[in-house]
């Protein structure tokens, strides 16, 4: 992502990212996951914070998981089962389980399947939230893979000439790993922006952008927009036909198939809100070249995208991943901002769940 | 695609496919083709003119393929060899053949193993033009299989920020059968239009569209302009970057990457113009799920994307093919328009290879 990181304001207090996986984890165990589940959904959490992707991370999601379980739409003890099993291909039903915890596990079984035949893909229905979809396809980076991971939402998006939502915002993330530590990761919705950037520029009184939303009669709105009722008619990528909105709505389409249809867990639009499908795999570099070759020549290839001249008004050309990257060291040593309010939920449910209260930094 | 195809002007007379596929054969023979060879090279130029994607078929590719082997940048004899080799994964040399003809058999490779696995992806180097994309991935359909082909060129388009071009418009295309004889089949540039669009405008003296191309400084031009030297300096898809160009500037880069850097072949920026990488697989649905379900729910896919309420001022929302499939239906009927020029020129190619002239219907 491109795009400016939220981060935290200057009257944010900070954590240490090991005292919020702490009393994450401890949140997790509480509700009923397991102590390895609990641990591993902490991270996929604090993972996301720590890259700077807040919309994915403890303040923005935890408390939305925990009253989904509490609610009883989210199996906290959900084991995936089996559907159909080839050498280099599965899928399987999450039964109602978190997709925070199911997909690094998935992930593992396609990096073994790739192992073993070059190339590995797994199609996941009946599932929920996947977190941040670049932690699953990181996974497969210390495995000298390239990992790929995609989700199918809820329907929000526009059809291209349409009026109602029929696709889902349905993220897709790439990682490839490279000679440095900084692999080269993308991780974007198929919309023009992802969902959870409208709720945010809301909750702080902000308008959307222009080329996110379309008016009620379908037509992509091109000026920043004040508009109430319109973040559930949100743009594909392209924003409007001219500029190719139909390659939006067909890569959207195209993760409702591999990850729904596929699966047989049906699609975006005849499926009730809160349920998502997965599309996950990963390609073994080994199967296709020399992997020290291979990483050589991504760094070559980072830099010569750095190395371009940038545009007037411009300081540099970015891959995807150097933000999220320098961010994550900046927090690692820093601490990850939280908002006044997150810190209030965070000590009242620690306090609810006999959880050893966190420890906070900054004003 | 949605955007409307190029039609025949009124004053195209129109040529039977037989007859079109006939003659282009002939050509390839002639030029040192095989005779097999020479058929399957005519029949992706020709499809490509059945479906009315005329920037890829004869009017507009044949030339060109004469001139290049004529100059010796393309080898008629051409074999690829195998480099690495995995139950589903393999990766190969396309030796400085054409693409046209070796991308169905590597398809066809492709697919036997991904009967044999599951999903299968091969990764392609030293290449040359591909023609429509559309053609490989749709070789899978035949097969109850979802086709995937990517293609990476020329470095054309500008990275978001960036004012020098360093990745090419990559088109990606995935087809996907469905219950009825006409499939889901996407086919696109990753960059906001396709270059040949480019070229069309500017041949028939037209501007050039809002989001298509930045000025000199890297500065995206979002209104119609007839700036002359912009043609290489691109748009990603997305145009702008808080329309979200990162998401079409990755999108490319993802297949340079598995295309020219998986095969060993490097990428955009640091090669030649007028050599290509590709990269294509298949996924076999019954590993997934059973394929008539799948066919069946991805009509109901369909159904349900075109029956979304348009938008004021539009009739109907489109899926993939839609556009296409109607015009080969049209044009198998009435046969393939072509421009005078075009006529002339393959009238003198025939005299000049001594291969019998091609008839006509219309003024």
């Amino acid at each position: 992502m491109q795009q400016p990181l939220e981060a935290g304001s200057e009257s944010d207090k900070r954590i240490q990212v090991a005292d919020l996986r702490r009393i994450v984890t401890a949140i997790f165990d509480n509700l009923g996951f397991s102590r390895p589940d609990a641990a591993l959904a902490a991270d996929v959490l604090t993972t996301a914070d720590l890259r700077g992707v807040t919309t994915h991370g403890v303040s923005n999601m935890l408390p939305k998981y925990v009253r989904w379980i509490r609610e009883g739409r989210l199996d906290p003890q959900a084991d995936f089962t089996l559907l159909r099993d080839a050498p280099s291909a599965a899928s399987y039903d999450a039964n109602s389980g978190l997709g925070i915890v199911h997909l690094p596990k998935l992930m593992d079984i396609a990096v073994d399947k790739a192992r073993d035949n070059g190339v590995a893909f797994i199609s996941v229905r009946n599932s929920s939230h996947s977190g941040m979809v670049a932690y699953h396809a990181m996974v497969a980076l210390r495995h000298d893979m390239i990992g790929f991971c995609a989700t199918a939402g809820n329907a929000r998006v526009l059809p291209t000439f349409g009026r109602e939502p029929r696709v889902g915002t349905n993220p897709i993330s790439i990682a490839v790993p490279t000679a440095s530590e900084r692999p080269w990761v993308y991780d974007a919705a198929t919309s023009s922006v992802a969902h959870n950037r409208l709720t945010n520029q809301r909750r702080h009184g902000l308008p959307l952008g222009p080329g996110w939303i379309a008016d009620s009669g379908g037509a992509p709105i091109m000026v920043p927009t004040d508009l109430d009722d319109g973040i559930d008619r949100m743009l594909p990528l392209g924003s409007t036909p001219d500029l190719g909105s139909h390659k939006g709505y067909a890569l959207s389409s195209i993760v409702d198939i591999l990850s729904g249809i596929l699966s047989a867990g049906s699609f975006s639009a005849a499926l009730p809100t809160g349920q998502s499908r997965h599309f996950l795999g990963a390609l073994h570099i080994e199967a296709f070249s020399d992997v020290d070759d291979f990483k050589s020549e991504m760094s070559r290839f980072c830099d010569a995208m750095r190395s371009t001249p940038p545009a007037s008004g411009h300081d540099q050309v970015f891959v995807p991943n150097d933000l999220e990257f320098a961010e994550e060291q900046d927090r690692r040593a820093r601490g990850i901002p939280l908002h006044p309010d997150v810190i209030q939920w965070l000590c009242s449910t620690c306090e609810d769940m006999r959880v050893d209260q966190p420890s906070f930094d900054g004003r």
